[in-house]
């Protein structure tokens, strides 16, 4: 089998969901930096890889894939073990719905291009504000969420890490990071702490 | 079993999602109007259902679901005919990458709440434009993402649609809207006609 590469970028949340899924598989990979900073995304050879100029993308099993949710669903339906999905309908879906409240509602708002078109129009205090704004209320909104039967205090759902998981702990990551206090909500400050 | 309700409203394209789902699986369901102009979303009763305070909201199996792409997984899961994803796990995580390259990356960016707030950092020109850019940029990306053996020139993927036509279709409908032009984006514009 070819070698597993993720194409990531260290401070990228979205491709820290997949290094977190990579590990908890125990998926050997190589990682190969994409400087975000410096615009290796917009490079044509990034570009072949993924159309949206984005981070991350995995080559594994012969494929070239983008979009860190459709990635973590592929490495579960291919390497099962440890589960990333609750085996339940209902509890799956719920599952998905908190990633998808980080990875639809808050960190898209919250990303590099969009912050810099903030700070064009209204300056530099204007793009951390949007930014914390949005960080805070995204949070709130999830801890909301958690308050669900299936709820551990230790992950999203259920007593082993899924795609929630994976998807909540790099936002925290940047919460921390942008100076957004998350320890007024219980839940997910519970998630954090284990 | 208790009656299938979907809280929408007409103009959102998540709730649009959602609806062609319904739809394309033959599922009888009331509609409940969330006013998105009026505040309705940000009433007591609604955000008990959904701690976001957006929509879609699916009350099905005495369950009540949010996130439009965990309910339409939820259904597929649940009313597996027809299909809304293909069998092989490679095609699946293609579907799923572009149902999320809308759904991350172009219509968060493009919501209501977003757009207010650009418009109140540079003004109405500064919204327009703001939401074109945007839309452009996203369409065009997905265009190239479409080029792949299971394109077929009618769906995203096959013969048949899938999760990714359910979300493609309502960010057409946007972009015609907000006079976004894709008839020089050829795959898209197939899908479109089709």
């Amino acid at each position: 089998m070819a070698a597993v590469v993720l194409h990531d970028y260290w401070r990228s949340s979205a491709s820290y969901r997949v290094r977190i899924a990579l590990a908890l598989k125990g998926i050997d990979h190589d990682r190969v930096t994409v400087d975000l900073v410096g615009g290796g995304q917009r490079s044509p050879d990034h570009l072949a890889r993924n159309p949206q100029g984005l981070v991350p993308v995995l080559e594994i099993d012969g494929l070239v894939l983008t979009q860190s949710l459709a990635i973590l669903e592929y490495l579960d339906e291919t390497r099962p073990e440890p589960p990333l999905l609750p085996a339940d309908p209902a509890a799956r879906t719920h599952v998905r719905a908190i990633a998808l409240a980080v990875a639809c509602d808050i960190h898209p708002v919250s990303n590099l291009g969009v912050l810099a078109r903030v700070e064009a129009l209204g300056g530099p205090e204007a793009r951390a504000a949007w930014n914390r704004d949005n960080i805070a209320r995204g949070l709130a909104a999830i801890d909301t969420m958690l308050d669900h039967p299936g709820f551990t205090g230790r992950f999203c759902h259920g007593d082993t890490p899924t795609l929630a998981d994976c998807t909540l702990v790099p936002q925290l990551y940047n919460a921390t990071r942008w100076q957004v206090p998350f320890d007024h909500l219980h839940r997910i400050t519970a998630v954090a702490n284990s």
